[in-house]
């Protein structure tokens, strides 16, 4: 039975290798034989193989991927300028929002939401945006310039998000993936975007080196249960953010199409 | 402190009252005063709208919701009927394939791959088509009519992954939402769309009832885990299919807009 199993999967297999084309997650050959071809329907289904790619990252199915798809390149660029990449998040901004304003907060002060930083409450699209917008191998040195200049701007609807949620009596706590060596330049930014009177800044110290981000908000978010805070909300654009232990009551995928932080 | 912020609260619930317009889950007004404009930038706003929508859908962000928002049933229906909702799931398919392909088996058989099956394994849009794709309040009493006729299809690349899956050597379990009294039609039904030899059917009795699925379905998960079975991947249409406790290595979110289960 295991050997006709075995006979049967190699069939499969090699039918599933002959028919591969959008498999693989570092794609580095075109998606279609016939992408030059310029044909309205081979227009239509490059783009629904874009969308059934974003749907894919979004929902948490597609993991781990290093780079978008370099034919979804064009796609990626136009949702994140058109309008459709800040309306989702305007969009999550305000289901968070509700479910904030419908919690019952304790009276002694230990409801806490927390936020990433990067693709959350700061924007680094300037920076991707003369990378392909997540169509070229990320580079952290590249990375770390654009970070050391402090210029990110406040993502509009987190900040409101942000604001709503102090008023409402939370604890905000920042939670990101950024290094220690940038701390100053990470508060100043913040600040010089509107983000004010947060309850605590964590960032990756020298012991959190090598961890993935799920092991490392983790454990940070065990410290904060183990304060004995209440963990209500949770905003972050990556999945490692928001999954592992001590989770949230809610958490608030925000979109990111342009990379992805296993 | 504490009253100034509930002062800045309610004059920020205030304003928050006066603009939504896409907040509730159950919309029972139009998105747009100037729906009925049909310049194009209005049609591409509610077009992306719609877009947003979908992505609070599927990313787990909006919950609960009890119908599609009206102004997106045309936007819904295309998306089924023109190939994008297709194109999804098969990319879902796909990585689940990939993923039961990588994964190493145990030499004692006690592998595990849970199929939701409704929209999972068993397409029901020819019961939405005729309901507007999830635009109507959900009939029970008409849905089961359409479940005893017992001529739901397969969901193609579904069947794709559950042969190949089957042929890896995995246990198939299939875990739903239907009731024990329809397990002869559904057990029909699957075997006529070309589903053999599952390890189990599992469906809700007696006990289960008035219990929400991420419950029910976390107990069964659990019973499995008590019996020494190891649970790699779960494929399923709702978010109460996959999160709960005893939840698999990996689980495969197949997209929904049509309705969802709590």
């Amino acid at each position: 039975m295991r050997i006709l199993g075995i006979f049967i999967f190699l069939i499969l297999f090699t039918f599933s290798v002959a028919n591969e084309d959008f498999n693989t997650h570092v794609v580095d050959k075109p998606l279609f034989d016939y992408f030059e071809n310029n044909e309205p329907h081979m227009k239509r289904t490059l783009h629904l193989e874009c969308t059934s790619w974003k749907f894919a990252v979004e929902a948490n199915n597609l993991r781990p991927w290093k780079i978008i798809p370099q034919e979804c390149a064009d796609y990626v660029r136009k949702y994140i300028t058109g309008g459709a990449y800040n309306m989702e998040i305007d969009r999550v901004s305000r289901e968070a929002g509700a479910f904030a304003l419908s919690m019952k907060l304790g009276e002694d002060g230990k409801d806490v939401w927390i936020f990433d930083v990067d693709e959350t409450l700061l924007s680094n699209v300037p920076y991707y945006s003369q990378h392909g917008y997540g169509s070229e191998v990320s580079n952290s040195v590249e990375f770390d310039k654009w970070v050391e200049k402090g210029v990110a701007r406040a993502i509009v609807s987190s900040l409101k998000l942000y604001q709503d949620v102090k008023s409402l009596g939370f604890k905000v706590f920042l939670l990101t993936e950024r290094s220690e060596r940038h701390r100053i330049v990470t508060v100043e930014n913040l600040m010089n975007a509107g983000f004010q009177y947060w309850d605590k800044l964590i960032l990756r110290g020298s012991e959190d080196h090598g961890k993935s981000a799920t092991i490392y908000k983790s454990e940070k978010r065990n410290e904060m249960v183990q304060e004995g805070l209440r963990i209500a909300g949770n905003s972050g654009d990556q999945w490692s953010d928001l999954l592992g232990s001590s989770a949230s009551i809610r958490y608030f995928k925000l979109p990111n199409l342009m990379y992805y932080i296993p």
